[in-house]
């Protein structure tokens, strides 16, 4: 067993605040409880919930590290009691409810799946957040079926690239919006049928359209706001709206009559504060069903861009921009 | 085969209006097509909906009769081509999609289900309706569980009576609001766990006090308005949120925040518009589930009055005045 340092290099959050309020910090190495690994992180990703935690606006849930991060790659180098899975030396990526912006994170074995083959850990630590919200929200609860449609809002940000291709990995016609044609471009290519550009379209007539009049069965929505009645009015009978959030507010005034007419289902879900025990239950869902399609090439994550570290400041700089198509990741080994 | 006349009394509705608007006509038989009955009505059952109708505000679906009634029992008088199931002389009670307040009806025999044993026509009358209703929305959409809890608005309506009695069978803990004392005791009596006088006590805090803060999983509502963000609050989590009206309204403003987390899922139907398939395959659910609990006497449908067909307007002048406590019926063979 390698000899492990006693203190790391991680990101802190000493008070809430823009891009600058993320700092590197010195801190003793987390230790991993019963079916814990320590990983000794390769690489992490940078996620929207991060921006609203630098914020102030969204709290680690109980137990969690305060240092940001949902998901992360990297190595095992220490197992807590009662660890059945992993042993020291392998490679994993994971869902962690905190911790992940630093050299060495904590999990819980089950919320860990082993990095596909031929991808690197830049790639791997890319995977978790989007693929596990894709996979529950659209999936699971939106149950898409193949041969259905499903309309994607913000098709360029992480989950939506990652609803595109797995939308038609698994035989749906997927249909998206992005804010400009050179983001339409890029949905297009990874395999979106249909690429709405939501300042000059209108994605309502340009879905209902593209259905004969029918709509979409399955809409995943981050954007809240007049987008819940305009998802109300794209939807086709028996369709599905998942709200995985609210970026243009959760507050606002609807006429719900096509809830009961066109007997939609309107629900949504959020990842992070889910037991340990309901993340596992996707991770073995995404490991049966998801994990080949990865390992063989068929789907191949985004990257946008990768920082050091110590510049996440600047990582969720971009993020914040708005500017990028796929992941931002965090290199933890520089 | 019984001489059938040429021409029978129905309820016709020249103009929309009040209940006076509800006026005795003769027209001639309806006849059956294919794969339909002609029945005897014996009973037909009054519903929201046709007061809606009564009004203006719900015409009949494309291809019903313009005279109202959604539900019937009688005798199989006259078969159409294709017909499988039934014979001249038998007994049934059938969803309608109109043509009920009549002395003649036809209906596609999928849509129909014999009457259970030990029942008058009467009682027959008043099963289709509530507990098409109730088990499509209440145990299908709704997906409610044994010892799940469910909320039902309206506990004395035909609705809720029927949801109460369905709820205790299948295994669920029931609380439901009504609108005075009298009305809370005959629900505890059809068998509810808690009524709740929604005029004196705030339902929210009722059934999240009945459930040590946890909050219902099903909630059956007809109301609408205020009662939706107040629903919300009572739902547990992964509760299920269903709207079978808007009887308060269905514009509001509106906080979505809930749905999303405590993962609500909020849906709703209406019966009428659903295809002969859909219908059909409502009918077959409750033939195989609840069926055998009618037949077998351990639920029984509340009857509230029962009115002469002619005297239609009165049966609508007392559901307005929502002082009853279960069914109102027309006796169509006087």
């Amino acid at each position: 067993m390698t000899r492990l340092p006693v203190t790391m290099t991680c990101i802190g959050l000493p008070t809430p605040g823009g891009p600058e309020a993320l700092v590197p910090e010195t801190r003793p190495l987390p230790q991993p409880k019963e079916g814990e690994l320590l990983i000794h992180v390769a690489a992490a990703g940078i996620n929207r919930p991060d921006v609203l935690q630098r914020q102030g606006g969204y709290p680690p849930p109980q137990g969690a590290s305060d240092v940001p991060g949902l998901e992360i790659a990297g190595t095992v180098v220490a197992l807590g009691s009662e660890v059945q899975r992993y042993r020291v030396g392998d490679v994993i990526c994971a869902l962690v409810p905190g911790g992940g912006y630093a050299e060495y994170c904590t999990v819980h074995e089950s919320n860990a799946l082993p990095v596909p083959s031929g991808f690197s850990m830049i790639e791997a630590a890319g995977l978790p957040e989007t693929f596990f919200t894709v996979w529950t929200n659209v999936f699971e609860r939106g149950g898409l079926k193949a041969g259905e449609t499903l309309l994607v809002h913000g098709g360029t940000s992480g989950i939506g690239t990652t609803a595109i291709m797995l939308g038609k990995a698994f035989g749906a016609t997927v249909f998206v919006t992005a804010g400009n044609a050179e983001k339409c471009a890029a949905c297009l290519n990874l395999g979106a049928d249909l690429a709405i550009d939501y300042r000059a379209q209108d994605f309502v007539a340009e879905v209902k359209s593209a259905t004969g009049g029918r709509g979409v069965d399955v809409i995943l929505d981050m954007v809240g706001g007049d987008y819940v009645a305009r998802n109300y009015a794209a939807a086709a009978r028996d369709g599905r709206i998942v709200q995985i959030a609210y970026q243009k507010g959760s507050k606002l005034e609807i006429d719900l009559m096509p809830l009961m007419i066109k007997r939609l289902i309107h629900t949504g879900s959020t990842l992070r504060p889910r037991s340990v025990a309901e993340k596992a239950a996707i991770a073995r869902a995404l490991e049966e069903k998801v994990w080949p399609l990865l390992s063989s090439g068929r789907i191949r994550p985004q990257i946008h861009a990768v920082f050091p570290l110590k510049d996440a400041s600047k990582a969720h700089e971009m993020l914040e921009s708005s500017a990028h198509i796929g992941k931002i990741i965090l290199n933890c080994g520089v």
